[in-house]
């Protein structure tokens, strides 16, 4: 299978994460210590298709590093779902030279790898970039560190006022269809209560948790609501419910929405990025195909992609009964 | 008018801005410097009707100058507007040989004060603490410096995702009646455009500029949306309105919300409070009264309530024009 | 040997480290969970011979979750490591009911932990609170991702005045006898090279690798220097070598010094910190003694004292040579 | 004297500091937005001697306005003070066609820019950019304030540590002969002294305030060292003659250094930057030549250059006595 290796593509795809441009450098930088050649691939599968490439060597990556977002820009690509556009990204990439790629990105971007990888025999390897921390098979990815810690900033921030006007809010987070940076941010934070896609207890608990909280003689409430919470109603929602339903409150809502999504990385995640970067590229030029970068413990780890696309990362039941406890 | 003054309380009163706390603690530092007694008077208003007071000494305000929110909590208080709530208060005030108070808040604290003032001869000095920075007769309020921070940080965190993906956001800030954070947060966030309640242009100039803005071969546009703004549209309608009549932009939505009231102070607001703190107390001694603590360039200022309250602080066509030329 | 837990009291040792107040909090909090009792010991061993105690419930450790240092303060104690300090020490316990203690430090305090129970066989358990990240047994101890986070801040704005004037610069960071925080942020902030007491690879290589990097067109280097470094130069000897042996660079020295000990702990050390006080309660209840809570992975551990204490945890391999690689 | 202006020339000269970027943007995006032409000088007067120039348009400086140095570099340049200097900096810009410069900077810069101007009747413009806020004529230089945020932001850092342990800090701080960095900083974060070049209150003052200190029970004590004071003793000849004369604390030394220079400016120095740049391309083109572009309240205001580099700023005496009184 693996003829040698000696151009390599880097992409992001999907949601943009922090930590991103970390995984980017390291790709690129590993290839040039590796004297292989690398190509950047703008906008995903979008500019592969179109061939919006950038031949990149070592100090192409000077200070990016520090930066959140993506500077391959990133992108959704419908076409690239069809057979057509998977077969003119090939062509564009065989155009080109280029005997692998390394792609930054979540389920959709894997899924994507994937599949192209079955009908042309591509090398590529995956690198898990996304907020959620939702991938299976590694125990953090990339962004996600950075993003409660955004958030754990944000609701240092709105406790102030709550606690000034002894208020309750309600703050939605994202995570899409997990609970990880909820649950995470909601325990760093100190909130009261969290609600997650994973578990639904129903509003009647909220409400004797709130009604708890307020006779404990807390000057204020914080309640984190996962944007795929199963509650069935959103934050605004659960404003107007709780004051018909529990008076004693004055109540407020934050969407605190895509700030959660940039920012400078954490250390955490540029370390992680560049690990993952150096690991990709090796594997690559050890002839493998079709895994993800991982991590578990300190140790970085292959997976196979049809693995990490077959589920999401479970929450974690020892950290929600640390909630629980943590907020008696 | 002025017997002298052995015993002075203090209060928040209205929005908590970042900045009280540290106001609060000039305030009871000075009384302990000058040999005068303090009392805090907790939840504004409400608070010194119901005789909620504590004596302070200089080691009751250690550790809070970092502090968001404040340490008194705030509330608005409808009694305080009736005659009979003011009586009680004076009542309450009588009862602990409380000879003067300094009142920390806005606009609505102000008037309240002065009316009490008029009605009861007790000398009552005002800073002014709040976000908006709408208060005649200040360069600067205490927390305002603080909110553009925040904004411009959430700003700088949004524009990362906002590249990747060139999207087009619309960013609501606080600032109720008036524009000066989304002015100066959006000339300080290079935001593409800023709606603000002094200046209606119009949806046609909007979208004429976000066209130029696109064919420029910008990444991403920012455009800063006053919570007062005069569009007629809040932001999820401008998005609306600009998704039908300009195609080319995949838009998203933030309303930065709460936030904007906490975090730890800036210096410039731990200054600017720790300033008028002393300012206040001295101002008290030398038996003045219905006067609020100003800024004016460098130098601390008295500036008569009425005045104060009679009308926003204009907007700054200069900046107006900054604005303008910096989208360029 | 357990006799049943009923009262446990908490404490901080040695050099305070971001999360203590959390794991504080949650030591406490999960007491009042498990309705048992909570005593605060204040200073570290030295309070616990003086009897300095405090009885905690849930609502006295509000609000601390987000505040860097220890509430309970530290110190280190000469007179703990006597056999009549322990004495004294033990019949305060005694005198107040405490039947098993929590030691949140790093490895001198496990050491005197250790020895306390092997002479009056009172049970107790260790949470790894330092900065440094030296302790066998744990992936991660309480303050190690606030550190680099805070160096990694640091770096990035030393960087933008080295970038600017084409400077290099020296930075020294704290680490002790290990090299994890420099390692960590020397990567996370794009260090050219950098310098840890496991690996001593000489002036010679150091003075190559800067050439390197000068004609390689690199606008700064920055050089990171853990505080244990074996080179035998400390930052200031190593700015003079290379002005001498290396006349291009203009050279800057920085050192970072105890910011690296203090401020708000991130989400990952809060939320370490929040798990770990409530296994270490949990232990305790289950009749166990002389352990520490450590972490591999994502799953909390119990590791024997004696093993945690033996020996550092050993730099990563791999992660040297991902920083070679990023240097190139 | 002042033919028609067609082409600006911008650079950025001395020590660097934060919001220079967005003053650089803004002389850009002026000169665009009044068609005229707009050339970056590189490294500051020494690129200016050897040519070192860039054709700039809007676009050309898209992003930088959060970015902490100077895009553009600086450097100190000795030739420039020669007479033989500035003759070829001034053939250099004949040509290039350049009909007047910007330079933003401190005192050194304008008095070379003055020199230039005066030989050769070329048309400067000064835009004061500092930390030190040292530049007569303007209430605020363009870094200053991240700068103060930034001393404030590591010494609340710093009293975490110190207050968990109750020490005595010494802190460094930049500022070089004067202490504008040191007073509005310590004032900030609460210093309990601070002392500074224009005021040497001795020794014997030191102690006895710490003595004093002590005595009110505080946990900690952070003194502020502007860099350029008067006692006769650096921090770390401070702590050894504290440790001798008031053995009762535990004393710590810090100095700050070089991250008082970097960072992403705040938003106030980021508008400062903004109005500054409009206002100097606007006095060029109004035929004026010799001012430096200030800061007097909320109005920009035009300063003969010779009065701006005549003396330092004065400290402010009322800050000074809020200083004391706050530290009661």
């Amino acid at each position: 299978m693996a003829s040698e290796i000696k151009k390599i593509a880097v992409l992001t795809s999907g949601g943009d994460s922090p930590g991103m441009n970390a995984a980017i450098r390291s790709v690129v930088r590993t290839c040039a210590y590796m004297e292989l050649e690398c190509v950047a691939i703008y906008r995903g599968y979008q500019g592969m298709i179109e061939g919006d490439f950038k031949e990149m060597d070592a100090r192409s990556v000077n200070n990016i590093i520090n930066k959140g977002g993506t500077v391959l820009k990133s992108a959704r690509c419908e076409e690239f779902r069809t057979k057509e556009g998977r077969q003119k990204a090939y062509e564009q990439l065989r155009k080109h030279n280029i005997d692998a790629f390394v792609v930054i990105g979540g389920n959709g971007s894997f899924t994507g790898a994937l599949l192209f990888n079955k009908e042309f025999g591509f090398p590529v390897i995956g690198i898990p970039g996304t907020i959620d921390n939702d991938i299976l098979g590694t125990s953090y990815t990339i962004g996600f560190d950075t993003a409660i810690n955004t958030v754990v900033e944000a609701i240092d921030k709105i406790r102030d006022t709550a606690s000034s006007h002894n208020r309750l809010f309600f703050v939605e987070v994202m995570g899409r269809d997990v609970g990880h940076i909820a649950l995470n941010a909601g325990v760093g934070a100190g909130a009261e209560e969290i609600l997650i896609p994973e578990q639904n207890l129903g509003l009647e608990r909220l409400l004797d948790s709130l009604k708890r909280s307020k006779k404990s003689g807390k000057s204020s409430s914080i309640v984190i609501v996962a944007e795929g919470d199963k509650t069935g109603k959103n934050v605004f929602e659960l404003k107007e419910y709780v004051e018909e339903h529990l008076p004693i409150y004055d109540v407020r809502v934050s969407v605190l929405g895509h700030i959660q999504r940039g920012g400078s990385p954490t250390c955490f995640d540029r370390v992680l990025a560049s690990r993952m970067g150096v690991k990709a590229v090796e594997a690559l030029r050890q002839g493998k195909s079709n895994y993800m970068v991982g991590i578990r413990d300190t140790k970085l780890v292959l997976v196979p992609i049809e693995e990490a696309i077959s589920a999401h990362t479970a929450i974690d039941e020892e950290l929600i009964r640390v909630s629980d406890i943590m907020t008696t």
